[in-house]
C-alpha cells in the first residue's frame, strides 16, 4: 500500500486511532480513539496498553489537544453571500441586497454554502454547529459529507399569517422527520422559530409543544436589537423573553441567540428556565446593535453562555477562535470592565458550554467523551511564549493555529490538509456566481 | 545547483524578481521587482519586456497582490510578555505584572522579542511598523535581520524630573545617532515622547525642537483614556492635544496613537497640524478605555487615520489583518452606525495611509513604489466567494491568508515559509522564560 492510500484510509477510519506525542494541560499525553468515536483512554503512557487497538498512530509532534469548538448560532449557507453587501444601513441591506438574493436560493445552493461553511469551520477547529436556515435536507447532506456535527433547524417565519403558519408547521414536521430518518449520529434536528417579530404567538405555542413532544431543541433569535424589544412591547404588551416564555419556548432545550438587550430580570428568568444563550459579538458589532450581551449578569446567575458567529453576511467569517477574542474584548469594552470575560471563561464558552448546550458530551478531552478533538500547533508566533494557554488561545491564536481536527472519532483535517477541499471551494464559488446571475436576470 | 540552494539564493536576492500569474484589481498581472527594491513594472504582459531582468521568476498561481500592511503603533519586544497577565484591572496589571517584568528586560530580550514580533508581522502581511520601546539598538538589529521596515523610537519618560529629563534627552540623541549611523534604508528613527502623563512640558519642548532639527517623526500616545485627559487639565490647564501642541509636538511628522478621547475641536486641530492618527481598536477594547476613536470626525476633517496593534501585552497579537476587522466593527458598534468605516476605507488605513505616514512611498502596487508586496491566497474559504475584495480582506480573511511577502524587493516569506523561523521561536521562548525566572528570583 502506498502513502496516498494510507492517507485516504486514515480519513475514512472511525476510531482505532492513537494520537501520540501530545500535550494536555501542559503535560505529555496520548489519546486512544475508540471504534465508537469516543475517547477510549487519555494520559501519558496509554500507548503501551492500547497499542494493539490502533490501526493508525499519528505522531502529533507536541501539539496541544483541546476539545473541538462549538458554534451555537449560524446560518451556514449564507457563506455564499459573504462580502456581497456590507457597510449599509440594516433595512436597506436586508431589503435591497440580502432578501432578493435569498429569494433565489435553491437547495443546491444551500448544499454548497453549507459545505463551504463546514470547511471553514473545520479549518478553524469547530466540530459542531447549531444552524437555522432553509432547505435543511440539503444542509444535512452537506453536514453528513463534511464529517462535522450539527443541530439543524428550519427557520420558521409565519408573519402572523395563519395560512403561512400552517405551511411552516408542516415544513417543520417534515424536516424534523426527514433528518431524524437519516439516523446520522452526528446530525440532530431542532425547531427554529426565527424571532418575535416574524413568528406569531400561535406559532411560538405550536413550536413549544412540538419541541417538547419530540424532545428536541428550540433555536431562536432573542432581544437582538432595541427596536425588537420596543416593537414587542407595543404588539404583545411584554418584552421578548416574557412573550416567548408565555408560549412555552423558554426551556432547558432552548438556545437563544444574541440576547444583547436583556434586562437584569430577564437574565434571572433565563437562568430559572435553564435557557442557553449564544453570544454573537462579531455580528452584534457589525450590525451596530448598540448594546452587548450582559455577560456579567448572566454569568452571575449561572446561565450557560456559549459563542456563535451568526451567518457569513453579518460576520463575515465562521471562525470561532476569532469570535473568542471578539467576545473577550467586546465584553470589556462595552461594560467598561478590564476583568470581565477572562480568557479561561471564554474558552469554556467556546468548548464545554457549547457541547453541553447541544447535548454532545462534556466538551472536554476525557475518557468516554466524544472524540471531537482539535490539535493546536505549539510552534507558531501566536503560541510563543506560552505563559498561559487560555490567553494564547483566546487573545493570540488565529484559527490557522489549528493543525488537526477529529470529530466523532474521525480525522477531518490532518496538518491542515482536508481531502476534497478544492472541489468544495470551486462548487461554492460556482453556486455563488450562479445565484448572483439568477438574481440579476430575474430581478427582485 | 540543487533546489535548496536556489531557495536560499532567492531569499538573499534584492530585486531581479518577476512575480507572474498574479491578480491585481481583479485583472491578470505581473510585477517586475527592480534591483533598487522598487516595482520596475506592473501589468499584464510585462514579462515579455522584462524577462531578461529576472534572475528569479515566481509563479504566484493566481494570488492577489496587495501593498504590504503598515502597523503604526507597536512596542514590538513586548511579545515576550504575551499572555503573561491579562484580564486584570489596569493599575494592578501594570504595577504588579508588566512593570516588574519590564524592569528586568535586557537588550538581548528586546532583540528576541522584536525578532518574534517581526516574524508574526511578516506572517500576517505587515511590511513596516512604527515602534516605541527601550534598547532600540537591539530592536534595530532584529529589524535588520528580519528584512522588514521599521521606524524606531526610544520611549522618552522624564516623570517631571529634570535630571531624568537630561538623561532621556541624551539617550534619545544617542539612539537617533546610532540608528542613523546604521545607514539601513529600511530603518528610520523617530522621537518617542511616551505620553502627557509621563513627559514634562520641558521634555515635550525639547523633543519638538530636536525632531524638527533632525527632520524625524514624533511617536506619542495621545488621549488614550479619560483619566489622562482629566489629569492633564488639572496639571496643565488644557487637554492633551492643546498641551503638546503648545510644546511644538503636533506636526505633519507626528503619529499620535489611540486618540480615543478627542473632542470635535481636537479633531480639527489635528487636521490643521497635519498629524497622523494611529487607531488601535484591539488594545482600546482590551483595556476598556470607554470610548472609540472618533473616526467619523477625523475622516470628515481629512486627518490621515492609520492602524496599529499596540504591544502584545495589550492585544495580544500583532496581526494587522485582524486589526482591520476590529477597526471596522468597533467603529460601527461604538458610534452606532452600520455604514461607518467601510471595508475599502479600512483597507486604505492599513496600507496606503500607513505607508504615507511613515514616508515609505505611496502604499500602492504601482511602478516606482517600494516593492513591499503581499500575496493573498485566492483558494481559501475566506476568499470564497470573492464578490468584493476589500470586504473579504477586512471581514473574512485571517492573517494566514497571506501566502508570500516581499519587502524592499526581497522575498521574506514564500508560500508561508520563512527561513530561520524555528530559531526565532526558540530564541524568543528561551528569552521569555529567562526573563520570568530573573524577575521571580530578584523580586520586584
Amino acid at each position: 500500500m502506498n502513502e496516498d492510500d494510507q492517507e485516504t484510509d486514515l480519513f475514512r477510519q472511525r476510531g482505532g486511532i492513537l494520537l501520540s506525542n501530545l500535550v494536555i494541560d501542559g503535560k505529555p499525553a496520548e489519546i486512544m480513539v475508540g471504534p465508537d468515536g469516543r475517547i477510549a483512554a487519555v494520559g501519558d503512557g496509554i500507548r503501551r496498553s492500547h497499542h494493539g487497538d490502533a490501526e493508525f498512530i499519528i505522531d502529533c509532534n507536541g501539539s496541544i489537544a483541546l476539545p473541538g469548538f462549538v458554534n451555537t448560532h449560524t446560518h451556514a449557507a449564507m457563506t455564499l453571500l459573504r462580502g456581497y453587501a456590507d457597510d449599509m444601513p440594516l433595512q436597506e441591506w436586508l431589503t435591497s441586497k440580502i432578501w432578493p438574493l435569498e429569494a433565489h436560493l435553491t437547495g443546491e445552493d444551500v448544499f454548497w454554502g453549507t459545505r463551504l461553511a463546514c470547511l471553514e469551520m473545520i479549518r478553524s477547529g469547530t466540530t459542531a454547529f447549531n444552524d437555522m436556515y432553509f432547505f435543511m435536507e440539503d444542509a444535512a447532506r452537506a453536514v453528513a459529507e463534511s464529517g462535522i456535527r450539527a443541530c439543524l433547524s428550519y427557520g420558521f417565519i409565519d408573519l402572523q399569517d395563519p395560512d403561512r403558519r400552517e405551511r411552516e408547521c408542516r415544513a417543520t414536521e417534515n424536516i424534523v422527520a426527514a433528518i431524524t430518518g437519516m439516523r446520522n449520529n452526528r446530525i440532530q434536528t431542532a425547531v427554529g422559530p426565527h424571532a418575535v417579530y416574524t413568528v406569531s404567538a400561535e406559532g411560538f405555542r405550536w413550536i413549544g409543544e412540538f419541541a417538547q413532544e419530540k424532545g428536541i431543541r428550540i433555536h431562536v433569535h432573542l432581544s437582538e436589537t432595541e427596536q425588537e424589544v420596543r416593537d414587542c412591547v407595543v404588539q404583545h404588551g411584554v418584552r421578548p423573553p416574557a412573550f416567548i416564555d408565555s408560549c412555552g419556548c423558554l426551556t432547558p432545550r432552548t438556545i437563544a441567540a444574541h440576547c444583547c438587550w436583556l434586562s437584569r430580570n430577564e437574565c434571572r428568568l433565563l437562568a430559572t428556565r435553564g435557557v442557553t444563550v449564544s453570544h454573537n459579538p462579531v455580528s452584534n458589532m457589525k450590525l451596530a446593535v448598540g448594546r452587548a450581551l450582559p455577560y456579567h449578569w448572566l454569568h452571575r446567575d449561572g446561565v450557560r453562555v456559549t459563542l456563535g458567529t451568526d451567518g457569513a453576511a453579518s460576520n463575515n467569517s465562521l471562525n470561532l477562535m476569532e469570535t473568542m477574542k471578539f467576545a473577550a474584548l467586546l465584553q470589556k469594552y462595552a461594560w467598561k470592565t478590564q476583568t470581565l470575560a477572562p480568557a479561561h471563561e471564554v474558552l469554556d464558552m467556546a468548548t464545554r458550554n457549547g457541547a453541553q448546550a447541544l447535548g454532545i458530551g462534556s466538551g472536554t478531552v476525557t475518557t468516554g467523551s466524544p472524540a471531537d478533538i482539535v490539535l493546536i500547533n505549539p510552534r507558531t508566533p501566536c503560541s510563543t511564549p506560552l505563559h498561559n494557554l487560555p490567553s494564547n488561545l483566546v487573545y493570540s491564536c488565529p484559527g490557522a493555529a489549528v493543525e488537526t481536527v477529529l470529530c466523532d472519532g474521525r480525522v477531518l483535517m490532518l496538518e491542515r490538509y482536508i481531502p476534497g477541499e478544492e472541489a468544495v471551494l470551486e462548487g461554492a464559488a460556482r453556486a455563488a456566481a450562479a445565484l448572483l446571475e439568477r438574481t440579476r436576470t430575474n430581478g427582485t
